[in-house]
């Protein structure tokens, strides 16, 4: 099982509209709603690949309620610490007219110090059974800054593979306890260490303590630097599609290989490849299987000079 | 007790924002919900001039429980019809940056015969002790277009004033049962008519069996025309402010005047001034109590030649 803790979990809710009246009423066609954010998206990959996964992180309220009630739904093993406070949603007005999708974000909801104090008894107990752990997305109000370094420190002492996909201060506050993979985007890589080079950043990451960085680069692939090697591999094409998801579904690609100790060109081949078959289609955490499997046969990983 | 009807009722959320981004993601700074839809917002009005009300329509799903504890908070007497699907949410996007407020309408619940059938028989109950009954808003789907005629029939034949605030089919069946007053704006004058006209589009309602017509012409103010009389009046001076919730307590000051036999030329004159009093003010269903204090004894209303 890999485990996946999204701390700031969402009710992802999608707006249909004909064309959105700025300033004016809007009828929406369809509303869809279902649970999100990131580690619940790698989750849902990892299902599409076969791989058992479970779920984690805080829900509570009615949005809390209707997360859980998707989970069920979806089949996804629910291990949410229920909260006080209400989960978020974020709308995503898809207007049709103009081709646009627009999100709302919602804020986070207020986590007690109680409530965290949950999730790291909760966390304790599973990563016992888990095979790779994986911790995304961005932390709620309430929490520490260093709460993925405490449930970095817990994975890494029971020796499992721990997958850190966040930015800013909780990311920077966690490499110390040397998560066993880190995936910044180039924006990320850049905020994380002021260095514009990705090569720079990537060291930098790796000498605060990061054991292997896999960079998106959009466009430019993949740049994965382990222990003793560094690959690099874009998609064979150019792949249309909608970059969300695209770096949930190369975390899942990441986490299974990292569970199973597959070698690392195969790994980032995978990632690669499950990343445009999931940019390919509009739910994030669903990909084309037919393209995943054509995209395999395609990416080549390639040496990266570091 | 003046008993405000809302079939399509709403939970109303109000996004604060900085500047929306189309296309991009833009972070919620501010949630607000409320319970909302036209004949809540009238009850609220009622509230604030301090005359008993009753909240009456459907409500359902995690939504509608937040409708109800919102009622509770605003210590509206609470007198929902429940239902298996889910209450609608409407999303206002206030954006801050452009001075602009983009509303997103969900389509409503399906309301079941049996469902329905429920509400007319708790409206059944609850108009022998209403001194008034306002009808207000679109039917949800799965009610039958005769809905709102079906409650006029009820009220009219308990010799309660009926207020009726819909357009389209369902008010133009429900005119055979002669509700008292119905409250069209220019638009849906014209679309219930066809008449351009102002004064022959109120003479074919009222042909049609409206008792008595107030129509709100925006900016031109309100025309009244009721049984051999009719008045026309509007602000003093042009009040800045956003149109929604002012026709809601137009709707509130006539339902007021008409459960205790306030005179034509005073009901007119303060509906005008609650009208423009609320529009004063940013959240629908309340009002400048000190503006309406001060318009009502500069509005004059002046005969309407019919």
């Amino acid at each position: 099982m890999i485990l996946t803790v999204t701390p700031n979990a969402a009710l992802d809710v999608t707006y249909r509209v004909a064309r959105l009246e700025q300033g004016g009423s809007t009828r929406v066609t369809a509303v869809d709603e279902r649970a999100g954010g990131e580690g619940v998206n790698v989750s849902r990959v990892l299902q599409g690949l076969g791989v058992d996964t479970a779920v984690s992180g805080f829900a509570g309220g009615a949005t809390g309620r209707a997360v859980r009630t998707d989970l069920i739904v979806a089949d996804l093993p629910d291990a949410m610490v229920g909260i006080r406070a209400e989960t978020r949603r974020t709308v995503a007005v898809v207007d049709e007219g103009a081709g646009t999708t627009s999100v709302l974000l919602e804020p986070g909801p207020e986590v007690s110090a109680t409530e965290w104090a949950e999730l790291v008894v909760r966390f304790t107990g599973l990563v016992r059974s888990a095979k790779a752990v994986v911790l995304s997305g961005s932390l709620p109000p309430g929490l520490p800054v260093d709460a993925y370094a405490t449930l970095v420190r817990i994975g890494r002492a029971h020796d499992r593979p721990v997958v850190l996909d966040t930015d800013g201060e909780p990311l920077l506050a966690a490499l110390s306890e040397r998560p066993t993979l880190v995936k910044p985007d180039a924006g990320e890589l850049l905020a994380a260490t002021g260095e514009t080079d990705p090569r720079a950043a990537i060291s930098a990451l790796r000498a605060a303590g990061a054991q292997s960085v896999v960079a998106s680069m959009g466009e430019g692939g993949l740049i994965a630097v382990a222990p003793g090697e560094a690959w690099q591999a874009g998609p064979p094409s150019r792949v249309a599609g909608r970059a969300t998801g695209a770096g949930d579904a190369a975390v899942a690609a990441l986490a299974a290989g990292l569970a199973v100790g597959t070698p690392w060109p195969r790994m980032v081949r995978r990632a690669v490849a499950l990343s445009a078959a999931s940019a390919a289609v509009p739910l994030a955490g669903s990909f084309d299987a037919e393209l995943y499997g054509r995209l395999c046969r395609r990416v080549v990983p390639r040496p990266f000079a570091t």
